[in-house]
């Protein structure tokens, strides 16, 4: 096993009606607030005005800013840096999905840097320090409540990049799966996508040795399985909910890469797909991880054959693990059509068009991925095969 | 699933050559250090010698307070509370296992408690502060690494408790495998037990729905019983070592624990019995957990049989719950024998002579355990069955 550091300092509060923790935890560092939100379903469930309640009782000064997008852009972290400044705030308060408090990490160590953020982003500079952040989680997908990364899309140069840091950790999430009801049908797969995304993102590592890391990975990935198709029929079921948003938070919040060199060329592949064409996330993963599972199963199939025979209770018996994974891609791409994913581009309509475009975006370095790395070539072939 | 708060803020940092860690990470607390260990045995393997080369990289002045015993006792706290007043200590640097970190933690929050530290064991007082703490780990067990608990005994009263608190979890803790290889094969097993242990005693819950705490239970557990047989016998092999101290950070990290209530029922029935014998925590739990399960299985056999299933890959077909169960606990009992745990308390010439006392001593409330709470006569049958 790698050598590794783990430091999470989030606290996650959980449950039905946490959101009365705001005020005690909020204090601790300010009464100055940027109630950071996106495009108004926090007003149509009526989360906004509870919120803003427990803001009340602190006495807090508020200072709003909505409308952050899916894939949120550099533009809009530009804006709330200068909201930060203008009226010296001490606090982000994200009431959110992950592109919220994406957005929110992004304003948060920008607000306290002198030159350009996306300087950051792009990992030019390493932050020192960020305004804290607290988070109200709406939405079961990218883990970001717990962990310190944030994706930002620059649409000028058609370009979505990831920053990490332990200083934009959330100093508390609070996780109440009834605020998660309102999320419809296809938002609530394309987070469970995301979810199991990530888990595979670190369950193909390029680490020899990782065996509790990779059972949690498949913990993960049975409970999500068990409890997405009850959930895609149910969704008002508090169990269901609550489950799935802890399987979010434990996909991504550093558990599952322990001394890993995990892959994430999936993400990568997604990014520049999505950075041009600006669909959902969970939907180009959908679309982009069977395929990619197909072509590295060419090279390196004895993982896939592993997760087909822990997760999907694949027969072993007598069988090469290039038969098993190729059972297992199928049975993850049946898994995912049931429950509502896409699996091709044309869903989208995406063609070839600005496959260059796509291929050159994503090749953020000569190679991209750890399980097997991925060039350029590669990088074409799984994006052909997914149109 | 119940609501519930978690916030672990230990930094866990792992590997090889990790020691070199300590300057920078002590630094931050302070340079006057209570250097905490127990019998020697770090003397012996030459683990100490290097923690004082790396203090002295601090310039750190050092009290040395070596001979914490196992099950660390009421009398040892006293003494170092009174070493950190008299010679007014930042930090306290523990070095050693489960026992050494648990004695820690008494001394860090009864440092800065005016009144008698067993008010604080005993849950009589909450902890407002405590020292800081740094661990460096030298054996695979209790999880007291990255945790707020901590067990003392006090001989005096025949009494074994526990307090656990926010304010003494370790500010940071350096589990290099390598300081585990010269633990010896018992001590080894004692600590795979007690892992194994700390899985069941959360994976017996009293809440309806935690399906991703179990299958992460499950998780550890199989790695767990993979990684122990080849351990057991290849006891300086890195891997081994390694999987089996993350095995131990995990299972009681609180990560099994969220939004359950726990059992403990076993933990307590045994710290009665080691209150008077000062027989290892871990050949106590050998002992007594298949007789606590098979107890129990005669009023709530389900959960005893998923276990089975889905860890011992017992068939299901055609059998009942109670069937199942008797085959898992058959399981437990051999898979702990073929490593070389104890299986009666005979082995520790423990006869039925103090077993009034010991059903006494566990019985702290009118009932223990939450999965099946006891009264005392199910503490006195499953002793006696234990004999």
């Amino acid at each position: 096993m790698n050598s590794f550091q783990i430091h999470n300092p989030t606290k996650l509060i959980f449950g039905k009606g946490c959101l009365s923790s705001i005020p005690s935890e909020l204090s601790a560092y300010g009464t100055r607030v940027l109630l950071l939100y996106g495009g108004g379903s926090i007003i149509r469930n009526g989360l906004y005005y509870q919120v803003i309640d427990q803001l009340k009782e602190l006495n807090a000064s508020i200072v709003e800013f909505g409308g952050v997008e899916p894939n949120p852009r550099l533009t809009t972290v530009y804006r709330g840096i200068q909201l930060i400044k203008e009226y010296k705030l001490d606090i982000i308060l994200a009431v959110g999905g992950g592109s919220v408090i994406d957005c929110a990490k992004a304003i948060a160590a920008g607000s306290l840097y002198e030159g350009d953020v996306w300087d950051i982003v792009i990992g030019k500079v390493t932050p020192v320090t960020a305004l804290p952040i607290g988070t109200v989680l709406t939405l079961a997908a990218t883990g970001s409540e717990m962990n310190g990364n944030s994706v930002i899309t620059n649409w000028e140069k058609n370009c979505k990049r990831y920053f990490s840091s332990i200083h934009v950790y959330p100093k508390f999430s609070i996780l109440d799966p009834e605020w998660t009801f309102s999320v419809p049908r296809d938002q609530t797969v394309y987070g469970i996508v995301d979810i199991m995304s990530h888990v595979f993102e670190q369950y193909f590592h390029a680490a020899e040795s990782a065996p509790l890391q990779e059972r949690i990975g498949e913990a993960i990935l049975r409970t999500v399985m068990e409890t997405a198709p009850m959930l895609v029929n149910d969704l008002n079921n508090y169990d269901y909910r609550a489950t799935m948003l802890l399987n979010g938070t434990h996909a991504l919040n550093g558990l599952l890469a322990m001394g890993e060199r995990t892959d994430w060329a999936t993400h990568e592949i997604e990014q520049a797909v999505s950075a041009i064409y600006d669909i959902p996330h969970g939907g180009g993963l959908a679309i982009l991880f069977p395929n990619w599972m197909e072509h590295v199963a060419t090279t390196k199939p004895e993982k896939i054959a592993q997760l087909g025979v822990r997760v999907f209770n694949l027969a072993k018996e007598g069988k090469s693990d290039t038969q098993l994974a190729g059972e297992t891609i199928a049975r993850l791409r049946t898994f995912w059509t049931s429950i509502g994913a896409p699996a091709s581009l044309s869903d989208y309509d995406i063609d070839d068009k600005e496959i260059d475009l796509m291929v050159e975006s994503a090749m953020a370095a000569p190679t991209i991925g750890s399980y097997v790395p991925l060039m350029a070539d590669d990088v074409r072939a799984i994006l052909r095969k997914s149109l």
